[in-house]
């Protein structure tokens, strides 16, 4: 069996509005040699795809409501930061000092909204979560297409927080043409036994995976997994638990 | 820069209690042409780092207790899989129909405490998490170099579900010789913003990359991953959140 590959394709420049990401990543490809394959997956941070879309707010322009002041002064948050991520949510999950994990509009529930002041491109920006990453990802994906003539699949990558365990992850939010979940319920092993309730969120174990050539700090942005097998038309929006169900809300 | 390769580790033997997995695993990367280098990390499925300690108990040899039998009932369990479920818990997190999430004398937060009845061996078995998950690594780190003289890293992996998302993923339960967190905490962004509260949890990254090569039925219980730059001296243990802070008990 042939091992997956992950390639970190660093170099690319400040990505401003507007900026032709599909463009910078075959370029960033070519640089290294890599030709994009059919089977391949571009995993992006989710911080380049907001700046691309102009998903950026200067806290100057913010005017905090009186909730998010009180929050702010409870929690230690810059109220304007608070305002903006009560904009991007629908619910608060958790509230405690230097703490504020939200629900968002997209039904992820992560620290912030995923409303984010590092890494920005200036101390007094914030980049926010795409409108609809799902959506990011189609067209980041037909995007290469048009440029390379292959259709790779793409994962939309942020790094959140967990329960129980230090330490964040990545994980995605939003993808195109790559398995979401894989589905071993109804399948036996080799006693018998039938697999109960398992399946495998291989999206975000793609994502984690090429967390491991990127680093924090985004001088790596983009990484291209190869030979993972992952072909499919998943989306991260079907990933989400029905709240109704979840017993962590 | 060099990617990072995930080697699927397949064709090892059923392991049973006793079984040398340092052996085994030495024989299956020898199979492949692989030579265990320094920097690798071996990520090993709990599954058969369990069986080769023994931790395998036969429901027949279980009396379940009226509390077992009361909540196996209740939510469609076999009450001697509730039995020794509870047996390897300290508090039971969460309880509906089918579910069972438990917090592990370990401090893992899962469901069924771990105790699983597929790939087991056959289908009255069960098979518990190792008693010492960062030992049994370390231990098996120390075989390996005893066979092959080089200090590679360990991880064990088991796969657990999340809240929030379907899908689970492959998580570290013990590691030796790698980094369990990546503290970029005091770190500075270009812009001069200090990163808050960033740490990453690359001993799970790890674990989740390795699941891309294995599979959830376990035919390839062992994935070798080769330039991760996650030589270090963390453990799983340390990156389990004190109940205490954690905002999900």
């Amino acid at each position: 069996m042939n091992p997956v590959s992950i390639y970190p394709v660093p170099g690319l420049p400040e990505v401003a509005r507007g900026a032709a990401l599909d463009r910078l990543i075959v370029d960033g490809l070519t640089r290294l040699g890599l030709v994009l394959e059919a089977a391949d997956v571009i995993v992006v941070t989710q911080k380049i795809v907001s700046k691309a879309e102009g998903r950026v707010r200067s806290l100057g322009d913010v005017q905090p409501s009186a909730q998010a002041t009180e929050i702010g002064h409870r929690i230690g948050f810059d109220p304007r930061h608070v305002e903006v991520i009560l904009a991007e949510s629908v619910r608060i999950v958790r509230e405690a000092p230097r703490v504020l994990i939200t629900e968002t509009r997209h039904g992820f529930v992560c620290a912030n909204a995923g409303v984010d002041r590092s890494n920005t491109g200036g101390q007094d920006l914030m980049v926010l979560l795409p409108e609809d990453p799902d959506g990011s990802a189609g067209r980041l994906r037909r995007g290469l297409e048009a440029i390379t003539g292959t259709r790779a699949g793409v994962v939309i990558s942020d790094s959140f927080g967990r329960p129980w365990r230090e330490g964040q992850v990545n994980v995605a939010i939003g993808a195109a043409g790559v398995v979401a979940l894989r589905d071993y319920r109804g399948d036996q092993d080799p006693d018998g036994y039938r697999l109960q309730g398992t399946e495998l969120g291989v999206v975000d174990e793609l994502a984690s995976a090429a967390e491991l050539v990127m680093g924090k700090l985004d001088r790596v942005p983009v990484a291209l997994i190869r030979g993972a097998e992952a072909a499919g038309e998943g989306t991260v929006r079907a990933l989400l638990r029905n709240p109704a169900t979840d017993l962590f809300r």
